[in-house]
């Protein structure tokens, strides 16, 4: 192998550099002063676990997307964390074991075995927040809030929110009581909006009401306004519809009167992650940033599988990406000093006491070239043996 | 499987609950200033690297240490970070390549296959600091003093530094030039402290002096006066022994002078790491943790594999273990407020004003019991219509 491939990071794997980790360590703890505020606890949730528990309720595609390793202690398989949602909801439902509303939040460095998009991360640090134990409208509009506040608080500009609600379709497409692969093909479709296969899909059933009302919900998206249509066109649907067009008909109100800035977009058909999720949905985009910026929605059947339930709604983001969005961070010159002044007990004092307040000072070792710190101010020794602070003007 | 089973988490890879997760959270953020105001430069390092970078120069131990999953993109072997240190020589000999002294400093969750004693963590969180391109004392005492700062800022006490070099050894095996075999046994005894074995070795060559000095070198350990006897018994020997021997004693006068409250212990035999470092080595103890609380030295040949040798020195420690010293964070009850707040601008502005100084918030949904907030102060809406935050005693 070539000297050069040693250096060779794969694709998507990628380490941050000064100043811009420093930046990204600013913005994680703004974010999580944030979360804190809301009274959201942190837990860091362990990098690997058993494949079974990291896995469970979280669908096929997070197991692809899952590098996998022997545990030589107990010759089970394991995973390496690929998506921490899964982790913080066993963590309540099991370590917490907590019965009123439970609010975590996280930020942790996660692995994918693929990249999400093309030119995609593999290396994400997903940092985000998750509400335990209420399902109502309440606890959905307060991560919708939470969310838009640390996005706003990132630097995001020209926000705009996309919000679904996959229980519309579902309660549709039970009502619709089409053959499997029939409804298998109407996902597909939709998913990938496909739109010009659905009439000839759906043409043996077009008779029935349910049937019409899918076809009509591939056209329900776009502002606002959307949802007055939807209660027209989707009129005579099960409770579960008008329940649903009810709670995002509030969400839109509240949403439009905190965040006037924010743009909204409404799609009736959005089915993202439709096996995981159980109410709303909702995602986050920037113009010119090729996906979305944080997405998240409900997900109250997660704990089912081990007897223990909990209505759960959060959602996440990439804190790499959303420090991308940044200008550059202006590094402060660091004073230099001699390293002999680590040998001397006024000396340290005076370095400790600049340090305190704020000042960087870097030791410059003897015989050692101080390019590093050119321009900037100096601590100097007298001839007296006291050390003093130089202006840079005075060098 | 039972249910019980997907609860399990795997030995040694732990989760942090809250309260804990944010004392961790409140150490780092104290440790990275620190190593800040000192002029290091955070970096992050890829959590999966391909095998090669990852292990070269780092020895045979950090093989087993480190989980291997293959990259479906190139289908080439990569490992999860075991440990972070060669990971940052690499992004200070390829990724930076800066001449000049270079110091970065790093905090980052890794994973090991084996925990390192019986009860040990395999997922700690491995945060230090390293300095690249002095080879000087100068670096070495420089890096000892951050060391020793970060641990007494987290309050550790009782604090003992064990100081080695394993130059001293490195000298007196290429002078004594002993059979391979005997130097492999010779090294395995020290390590493990077998002193018994010692003479029985080396009784064919007892009559040449290197071989005389490595044996008294099994005895030349304790306090600091251990320095003055090792000058007197191992008179004669290479220039690098004395060179050792007074490095040692400079560091050790500077640090007596700067951290008197600090015990100093040396150990001229000491080789944990000898095939990695190359000059002086640390580790530091506090009384009743079963091991080093941190540890560290120099390991100046670690880049020579890829054409770009530089002096390097640094220390980590385990963020976690240092956490496990301070006393239990005191949680601040939050203020409770209705959920239908959120719905309301001058609520909401209430609330963001009670957040910004420094309280915590939070929404108590419709249908929900409070339980969470007992005690504490909550905000309540007027007949008016205005909102009120209301004092613990009054409700």
């Amino acid at each position: 192998m070539s000297r050069a491939d040693h250096w060779l990071l794969p694709d998507g794997m990628d380490e941050v550099l000064p100043p811009r980790a420093r930046q990204i360590e600013n913005l994680r703890r703004k974010l999580l002063d944030l979360f804190h505020s809301w009274g959201y606890e942190l837990v860091l949730p362990p990098k690997v676990e058993f494949l079974e528990s990291l896995l469970t309720g979280a669908g096929h595609d997070l197991e692809l997307q899952t590098f996998k390793v022997t545990d030589q202690l107990s010759g089970r398989m394991m995973g390496v964390s690929a998506d921490v949602t899964p982790q913080v909801a066993r963590m309540d439902a099991h370590s917490m074991q907590f019965d009123g509303v439970a609010r975590f939040c996280y930020s942790a460095e996660i692995v994918r075995t693929q990249p999400d998009n093309l030119l995609g991360s593999r290396s994400p640090i997903q940092i985000g927040a998750e509400l335990f134990g209420d399902g109502g409208a309440d606890s959905d509009l307060e991560i919708l809030s939470l969310m838009t506040d640390s996005l706003l608080l990132a630097g995001a500009e020209n926000l705009c929110l996309d919000l679904g609600h996959v229980g519309i379709y579902r309660a549709l497409i039970v009502e619709a009581g089409l053959p499997d692969e029939t409804e298998a093909a109407l996902f597909d479709i939709l998913q990938h909006k496909r739109l010009a296969e659905l009439q000839p899909l759906l043409a043996p059933w077009q008779e029935q009401q349910p049937v019409q009302m899918l076809l009509r919900l591939s056209g329900l998206n776009g502002g606002p306004e959307v949802l007055a249509s939807a209660r027209e066109q989707l009129q005579g649907a099960p409770a579960a519809v008008t329940d649903a067009l009810q709670e995002l008909q509030e969400l839109v109100e509240a949403l439009q009167q905190q965040y006037p800035q924010v743009n909204l977009y409404l799609d009736l058909s959005e089915l993202r992650g439709y096996h995981y999720h159980t109410g709303l949905v909702f995602a986050a985009y920037v113009p010119g940033l090729g996906q979305a910026l944080a997405k998240g929605g409900r997900y109250d059947d997660i704990g089912r599988v081990f007897g223990r339930a909990r209505p759960a709604t959060g959602f996440s983001t990439d804190l790499k990406m959303l420090a991308s969005l940044q200008g550059n961070l202006q590094a402060r010159t660091p004073v230099a000093a001699p390293a002999a002044i680590l040998r001397d007990t006024k000396g340290r004092a005076l370095v400790t006491q600049l340090r305190e307040a704020g000042e960087r000072v870097v030791f410059i070792p003897r015989n050692s070239c101080s390019s590093a710190v050119d321009g900037g101010k100096s601590i100097q020794q007298l001839a007296d043996g006291s050390w003093q602070l130089m202006a840079a003007d005075k060098i």
